[in-house]
């Protein structure tokens, strides 16, 4: 974070304005006085308090100083819960998604669609390097098979990594996968079978649904909050109710809302799957990507009985079109890795190798830094734009890492309507209809900010915004 | 085939022998004379005779010159066919499986058990050079995600190639999967549910099985000769008898016993699929490695109705590591394309990347033709060192392409008893029992010609043969 001092200072300032410690009208240190007190420089302090005042929470009054305006944020004006309907039900292939993901690829000038890190957060450079220099060592070991698990070495550096986030896994733990949906849908297929209940939250990653609906599954939405998850009461009456045969989360900047569970929380869960016995397929695809403080915790940190399937892939940190994910199994380890190899026997070997090299010599991790920085700074913006833009009464998410904010527009217009005209200016995002087997989130919206740069945001977002008040304004 | 040409004139010969035109005890032509009329270097054709000399096809007499010994092969002498049970079954993971693909990687110092490319068959150089071109043109088209039915070039690629094998394909009808493994599942997906029965050919390749197993599938086992393929009455005795939902066949070169339809066949297993309105899904991953004359051609060609799913990939022709295959849906390649996303979204990009632009640039070709040439040659020293090694008795097929032989021990002796005493001595094959879902082969095994080189062969046999025979002895 340290390329970016004046968003972390903004950012403090900001969560004493949500707490209250400064309430509307309130005067902020002087610019000087913060530099004489926490001997940061003027010029960063005063980049600060520009922020907070584009973003419309602080006012500049004349040769006084900064105050808080009474735009202050309020933390319960997040998009709502919605509640959906508490019974399973199959999932239909909404040829809808079909038809989005198509024209992602032909029409989109500007995409807040794709929750895939642009070309300016990829490293192409080391990965270039890297993937060069697993060629020179030995062209055969790329173009053969890795062993069936995968890469002993990238196994051995996933492994080394989930010390710091509380997953305790050895190598042997993991397999290696073709990208994260294809560990979740092993996962789903090691748990459940045909016509089988699977809990996911509500709203749900879109890919989750087509997984389930693909593998005959039946689903049951949970209520997820758009800031602490899903709802552990909704969810425990459902086991009570239901044979549910698994339950898909994503404890760690979900997606489409960006939530992210507390510890209490987190431990809760664990004690419910394992009082329930209920397999607890966890995503964490996002975990590494926090603005703030340390990793985040897996739910496998409080996994004793091993009920935790954790999924996770390098197409959020590194690159998509690698293809390289994994799973750690738990109790499903083995039926887990004899469906890897009965779909497709292994996974890319030189997109293995050249992962595991990175890992290895710590440029994951310098990349890791950077990157975090630079998604902090693009959600930063993309979520200033919606509310300098956006109607009066559009709600936002905050997320604390990841790539995704959920928007719930004030009023119930479709969000797919303002995806076809938005569409024919270029502007792409993710209507709120894919994100449930119902039409519970069709005000909503996902906005990604890893595809956009910063000259592209505002204004796409100001347009973006002027439609959507257009869409109301017909609606009325 | 240039380097080869006294395996093309043995071949010849060796077919005048079996079709009798020579018979047992009859003089071949002289040296000399062959030399003179057909204008062969006098080397060359003793090299031919030599060779056939050393398989025990013909005998050199003192001053007098070559006969055909009374060791003629009979074609009728190829490993039988095993007729298994008329009733679907549901397929039961064999754990021995997963015990031999793991012991391969660890205890196989000469195997003849994978069917892959050993790296004197992989174009190690070429692909490294394309791949750093690739990388060297764009490092963020390496990094992202293909088109969502994988990459443009190299799908209208494969369709240029589709017009030399009768599969008059265009780019749109392709999607691009990791691997054909991963084809034949989804096409097993998009045609069977959960219960739904499906036919293979016996002995078949236990992937599929595997493939069928953990899709919850019943299988229905259809005789194979080593020869000639699937026995078409049987399959039309079993689509009257049950609502059969797809059939996988190998039509060319088929694995385990290497066999080859011929265009009648071909033609009227189309015919019988769109009678009984029977999805086929047709692999032809060894289509390419014909050793002699044409291009056999596809299935797909006789495909009025789109009923044919036709699967391939580059893992036999290129190298495995790459995972890069494909399918060619017919009427369900929209469910496939779907299937395809909601599995693993896409195949690896640098891995397509690579293998479109040498189908572009006509190396694919090149390489294919030194490939086949060295197949062909491996192939027939294994054959050569199992006749001469191997007990009395012995059956192997003698497939006109792709990686394997399929042998027949002439006692029911079991070869995975054989498996287990030859992996001691370093030696890997497969054993016949993982080619059904009964144990209706447990005195055959597979050996593949792929992974050995010349020096390996006819050492390890000869050890191979030694063990079957005392196998056979203990057995007395």
């Amino acid at each position: 974070m340290a390329n970016y001092l004046y968003l972390q200072i903004a950012q403090r300032i900001e969560e004493h304005i949500e707490n209250g410690t400064y309430k509307a009208g309130e005067k902020l240190p002087s610019v000087r006085s913060v530099h004489e007190e926490q001997g940061i420089s003027i010029s960063t302090v005063l980049e600060a308090y520009h922020h907070l005042e584009d973003r419309g929470l602080i006012v500049a009054q004349k040769k006084s100083g900064y105050y808080v305006s009474g735009r202050r944020r309020n933390k319960e004006q997040v998009p709502s819960q919605v509640i959906p309907a508490l019974k399973p039900e199959s999932v239909v292939i909404d040829s809808l998604l079909e038809t989005i993901m198509q024209e992602r690829f032909i029409r989109e000038v500007v995409s807040f669609s794709r929750a895939i890190p642009g070309n300016h957060l990829i490293p192409g450079k080391i990965l270039k390097r890297n993937m060069l220099e697993v060629l020179r060592i030995d062209e055969y070991e790329v173009m053969n098979y890795t062993q069936l698990q995968g890469n002993d070495h990238l196994r051995n550096e996933i492994a080394k990594r989930s010390l710091g986030w509380g997953g305790m896994l050895t190598a042997k733990d993991i397999c290696v996968t073709s990208g994260c949906l294809e560990a979740i849908h092993l996962a789903l297929r090691a748990t459940a079978q045909q016509g089988d209940i699977v809990a996911v939250e509500s709203p749900c990653y879109y890919g989750f649904l087509e997984a389930i609906q693909g593998l005959r599954l039946q689903v049951i939405e949970i209520p997820s909050h758009a800031q602490t998850g899903i709802d552990l009461n909704y969810l425990e009456d459902v086991y009570k109710q239901y044979p549910v045969k698994a339950c898909i989360v994503t404890p760690n900047f979900s997606n489409p809302t960006g939530s992210l569970m507390s510890e209490s929380n987190k431990k809760e869960l664990v004690a419910l799957t394992t009082r329930y016995q209920v397999p607890l397929i966890e995503d964490d695809i996002y975990g590494e990507l926090y603005f703030q403080g340390t990793r985040p915790t897996s739910l496998k940190m409080y996994d004793k009985e091993d009920w935790v399937i954790v999924c996770s892939s390098f197409s959020k940190t590194l690159a998509p079109g690698l293809r390289v994910g994994w799973v750690a199994g738990g109790r499903f380890r083995q039926s887990i890795e004899r469906l890897k190899f009965m779909t497709n026997i292994a996974a890319t070997t030189v997109a293995q190798l050249v992962i595991a090299r990175l890992l290895e010599a710590g440029s994951f991790e310098r990349h890791l830094k950077r990157m975090r920085s630079k998604l902090f700074l693009q959600m930063t913006e993309v979520q200033a734009a919606v509310e300098a833009y956006f109607p009066e009464g559009t709600s936002i998410s905050h997320p604390q890492g990841g790539y995704v904010v959920w928007i719930e527009l004030p009023e119930k217009v479709s969000s797919m309507e303002l995806y076809k005209v938005a569409l024919q200016q270029g502007i792409g995002f993710t209507p709120g209809h894919l994100f449930s087997t119902g039409m519970v989130h069709s005000h909503f919206l996902r906005l990604s900010c890893g595809s956009v740069t910063s000259e592209q945001t505002e204004q796409a977002l100001k347009t973006l915004g002027q439609l959507a008040k257009e869409l109301i304004a017909n609606h009325q």
